[in-house]
């Protein structure tokens, strides 16, 4: 199945880090890929089987991803405008949708369709495919998000979650939240037992397990560009307390 | 396989809760089971395929497991010490070993073996069979301990984990300190996204599944009696308002 447009369509990918990189390896068969990032040798990019490109160039795509971190979307995003062609259909694929959301329709041209876009999944995730893996997609401007949807779930096989920047947030703040929370927190602890484990405990760092060498811009976006994480991990510490406040009480109540 | 005495040897079950009835029913084909418990009705014992006892009966069996709250295990010992037999096998299995160890050792008339074991999983885990599962087995007295893990290998098909009590706590008050912590932090904070999930948020919730149902003496065992578990909370928490105040300042300076 095409991408979403003409057939065959140029797709400009501008960041190729690990979840770049991802993209370009499930996007290669049904699109002409041209790949810029500043700090990636084209040889590692033409290896890839991509085409390296010119900022311009990858810009002047009819169909355009930014796999940029999301503190350097905006940057990115006034950079790119002036390559950009009418009627061009940008997309993100951040961990986090309102800001980015909020930073492409402001700095966008009016005549650049927007959706922005989020794998809920990672290079560790997506080692066996995409098959059944989700992605929450959210129109911001015009009326393309459908179309990619369709793409996503018939050329992808993913399971795609049609929503708004907002509600993403909400949700994302508590699941990602708290998986990287709890996972980062865990790891400090480390070493733990390996040996004389439950089936909870082997889920719960196999969790870890997942997320442990996700990039340092993945944590830092989910927890500092999410507007809800904070809130989330409010609650996640209040309640931890409370916890803690109450078994400690009781054992100073055995002592005495 | 016959349990490690004679053959058929009768058992004496303290406790029909929750473990009491796991133990019964995996027990069951290689034992002749004497359940006491005096908040079970007969009925439900008997139903079970066991034989309802009373203390004094289930107490005189060659072999006698304990699966009673830790909290209560020092007066059980109490009351079965008049009726326990020259040379008989006491094994507990509770989630915590050193202070069970100390009772059983300190009440438990010199001439009776002694032999602590944790199974490391639960109804939950246990629910497609034993195979492959985990159980730690401490000898506390005697030289029995290695008959009963040949036992709990070969005729249950378990893992057995032969350890002491202060190395067997020093490694469940992470394993299980940490994840009955977290689930029932998690737990609070409910309702939870079910439909935006990541895959690594999926297996923390799974494990959250696995122990959200346990006995609240379970969770009391577990974070209160073993020794080392405050520690281990001390140290998550500690971690875990380091990186919340990293995070905090970040917004701070963000804002400024």
């Amino acid at each position: 199945m095409p991408f979403p447009l003409d057939t065959p369509v140029s797709v400009g990918l501008i960041g190729f880090g690990a979840f770049g990189r991802l993209v370009a390896a499930h996007l290669a068969p049904h699109a002409d890929l041209r790949v810029h990032d500043p700090f990636v040798p084209s040889g590692v990019i033409a290896e890839a089987g991509a085409v390296p490109a010119t900022l311009a160039e990858a810009a002047a795509c009819p169909v355009v991803i930014l796999a940029t971190p999301v503190s350097t979307l905006a940057a990115v995003v006034e950079g790119m405008t002036p390559h950009l062609r009418p009627g061009a259909l940008v997309l993100d694929v951040g961990s986090v949708k309102v800001r980015p959301a909020e930073i492409m329709r402001a700095g966008l041209p009016k005549d650049v369709d927007i959706v922005a876009t989020h794998p809920l999944f990672g290079p560790q995730s997506a080692r066996d495919g995409l098959r059944g893996l989700k992605i929450a997609v959210c129109p911001v401007r015009g009326e393309r998000a459908r179309r990619v949807g369709a793409f996503l779930r018939r050329a992808l096989g993913l399971t795609v979650i049609l929503t708004t920047p907002e509600a993403h947030d909400r949700e994302a703040a508590a699941v990602q939240g708290l998986t990287h929370l709890i996972a980062k927190v865990l790891v400090a602890m480390e070493p733990l037992p390996t040996r004389m484990t439950t089936r909870s405990f082997d889920l719960v760092m196999q969790a870890v397990g997942m997320v442990r060498h996700d990039a340092p811009e993945v944590y830092h976006a989910i927890e500092r560009e999410n507007p809800f994480s904070a809130e989330v991990r409010r609650r996640f510490f209040d309640l931890a307390a409370g916890m803690n406040a109450e078994l400690g009480e009781g054992d100073s109540r055995r002592e005495a």
